[in-house]
């Protein structure tokens, strides 16, 4: 058997991730005494089983893979949020069926047949653009994460807020999106030069209406038609959605209506009410779009138990709205000791990357926390360091570092570390 | 408005693919005459939308999207396929639910508490893995293609078989796969130096079983516990398959069980009786598993009509089961002439890669084709080609130009170009 390589990278048994990507070791196999082919069948061998079907579905033993908690506003419809359930994905694609929601007044049903774009303001000719007509413009596919601002806002509270990691952290998603770049049916509109910026409303009930800087727009902004190579799912804004690369959920305006060319920004009820970031000076920042360098383990965390000393997995992911991820950092002592993670195959500019490294745990109690980096040399904050200048009431653009405590029963909580 | 630029790139309106990516055109939006801000609100915007949900649903308006069609093996339960919706998808990714299926017994309801993977034959120690246990070994995760070796079986048809691009394509797709390097698997297990094959067993019942060269499992393969982000499903192999990359489906064998090191072949019934190529002199060949360098338009296609003459994007997937794709190029005039076409932004060896053209249909007959090309150099060759040196009763590893006829009145159908 190859030996394992015992020299720790850090402290508290975390394993070089060379070692993690090479040698084997025996992680929990049982070894046969007896020659292995007498295994007999299982009761699923004995005949066929179920054919095909238009549509498959997952197992009936994963039903504890699904969104939630679904957190509904008192007093509304189909306001509030679910949370896509990190603990049990792997890699970086996140299955649409298990994207997160936030809806502000519930998910409209639209006739595609009767939805129209329309582009219209500052610009030469006001246009409308029917799905049909959209998809015969150039299209883009990108694999990028979408997260909503008010992601891992419970660890804003002053004592850690105890929950799985999709219940503290699940506001984020990767998908394969793709669309038109709104670049091009903006220059077929035509914007006049006192053009900056651009407002898009949505067809929901709540009518969802962000400024967007136009800088940002004809950089890499598009009129999303696909995820994950089908039509939007409902909930993430079929037909059509605005799609900002790396930049806040919600100024992905979903159920995408209308997109009016400003000289400046519209200060629409939602940027101005919330989405907005209250600092401890009292003045609010307007406009903070771009998402932090950021990232969590999934796995472990609470509600996936350790069984006894060994060898286990860490893995999680990490994400940045302006570049790629350069590094992720573990550290399996509560910080006084890093060691870099392994990164998966696929490292994309402004998408999750999923990370891991090998620790061979002793079965007492440790604070594991991993710190990413991205290309553009931003580090991941300590709580501390992310709380600093925030108003005690703000809410939104938390990507401190998440610490969890492993117990010695194989328990694992949220702690402040 | 931006002009177009109408220098074709190759005959009969193809475009540069530079300006399919950047310049804008009128594609068939309609030019809004009153101040478009007038618009009123459209039913879906006067009341709350549906609230969150544990799993979300495709829209009802597409209903169209399903796997199809199903083509189940007279006098047999379960036995046959279903397949992808090519037409209908866009990007890279494939959505679990409309990948496509091929079974030989049905699929089995597998307990994955209960399953186990054996590792035996000539190994040191014999070792069984259950899911617990594989998960705390190093994992990788990459997106890559799947093709069934019978995939585009009907263009070995005398005369062109009418049918979808589904029906005539759709055996393969493309899945983030996640999961542990069989290498690490057989290192722990200890391989005896007459060790040269595998064997791998399906616990399906029809223990579907194929050998494997160990310098391809030791090179890439991985036992694969997860696809886009979520456990595998039941039709992909839950709760765990074979999954060689570029090689025929077939051998990515299912709801894997044993995997048994030979110093030779097995060579089991389904390699012998079926999944071998037989040639124009007589001789079988065996053991034929990469997948060739291969493209095909999936829109337009028969069955997505074209609505008079003007701009159309020529949508679809190119793959190679050995590398990378370098190029595609389109012919709009039967192969007369050909020009490059525009790639997405993510070329991912042993994977599907989006391309794209803008063409300028002029509402006249036309033939349609695309030809890829891979970083070794492979092209995608004509369909006599393809056919030179096989048996009319061979039936695998067809990967010949596929031309689609787009009549006067709109209609696409199958060509022999």
């Amino acid at each position: 058997m190859t030996k394992i390589d015992t020299q720790p990278a850090a402290g508290n048994g975390l394993l070089d991730r060379r070692v993690f990507l090479r040698a084997g070791f025996l992680g929990g196999a049982a070894l046969l005494t007896a020659e292995a082919s007498a295994v007999e069948r299982e009761p699923w061998m004995t005949g066929p089983g179920v054919g095909m079907s238009e549509s498959g579905a997952p197992s009936s033993h994963e039903a504890h893979l699904v969104r939630g908690p679904i957190g509904s506003r008192p007093g509304t419809t189909g306001a509030g949020s679910s949370r896509s359930p990190l603990q049990y994905l792997d890699g970086i694609i996140t299955p649409s069926r298990l994207h997160f929601e936030r809806h502000h007044s519930g998910i409209p049903n639209i006739d595609p047949a009767a939805h129209r774009l329309t582009i219209h303001g500052l610009v030469d000719r006001p246009l409308a653009f029917s799905v049909e007509s959209l998809v015969r413009y150039p299209t883009v596919s990108r694999i990028q994460f979408l997260e909503c601002s008010g992601n891992s806002g419970a660890a804003l509270a002053s004592e850690p807020t105890q929950g799985t990691c999709a219940q503290l952290h699940g506001l984020v998603a990767a998908s394969e999106w793709g669309g038109v770049p709104l670049s091009i049916l903006l220059d077929e509109a035509g914007i006049k030069p006192e053009g900056k910026w651009i407002v898009a409303d949505g067809a929901d009930a709540a009518m969802m209406s962000r400024s967007v800087p136009l800088e940002k727009v004809m950089d890499d902004a598009i009129v999303a038609l696909y995820q994950n190579g089908e039509r939007l799912r409902p909930s993430n804004g079929y037909p059509m959605r605005l799609f900002l690369p790396g930049w806040e959920g919600n100024a992905c305006v979903k159920w995408l209506r209308t997109i009016k060319v400003l000289d400046q920004p519209a200060m629409t009820r939602d940027e101005t009410s919330k989405y907005s970031d209250l600092q401890s000076d009292g003045v609010s920042k307007l406009f903070s779009f771009p998402m932090g360098v950021k990232s969590v383990i999934t796995s472990p965390s609470p509600g996936l138990s350790m069984h006894g000393p060994g060898i286990y997995q860490i893995s999680g992911i990490a994400w940045s709205g302006t570049s790629k991820i350069r590094r992720v950092e573990i550290s399996a002592d509560g910080g006084a000791t890093w060691a870099d993670a392994a990164l998966d195959e696929h490292v994309l500019p402004k998408c999750l990357t999923r990370f891991r490294s090998a620790w061979n745990w002793n079965g007492g109690p440790a604070t594991i926390l991993s710190r990413a980096t991205d290309e553009d040399g931003r580090v991941q904050p300590t709580r501390a360091v992310a709380l600093e200048g925030r108003s005690r009431a703000a809410f939104y653009h938390y990507n401190g570092i998440q610490a969890w405590r492993v117990g010695a029963d194989g328990e694992v909580s949220n702690v402040y570390a």
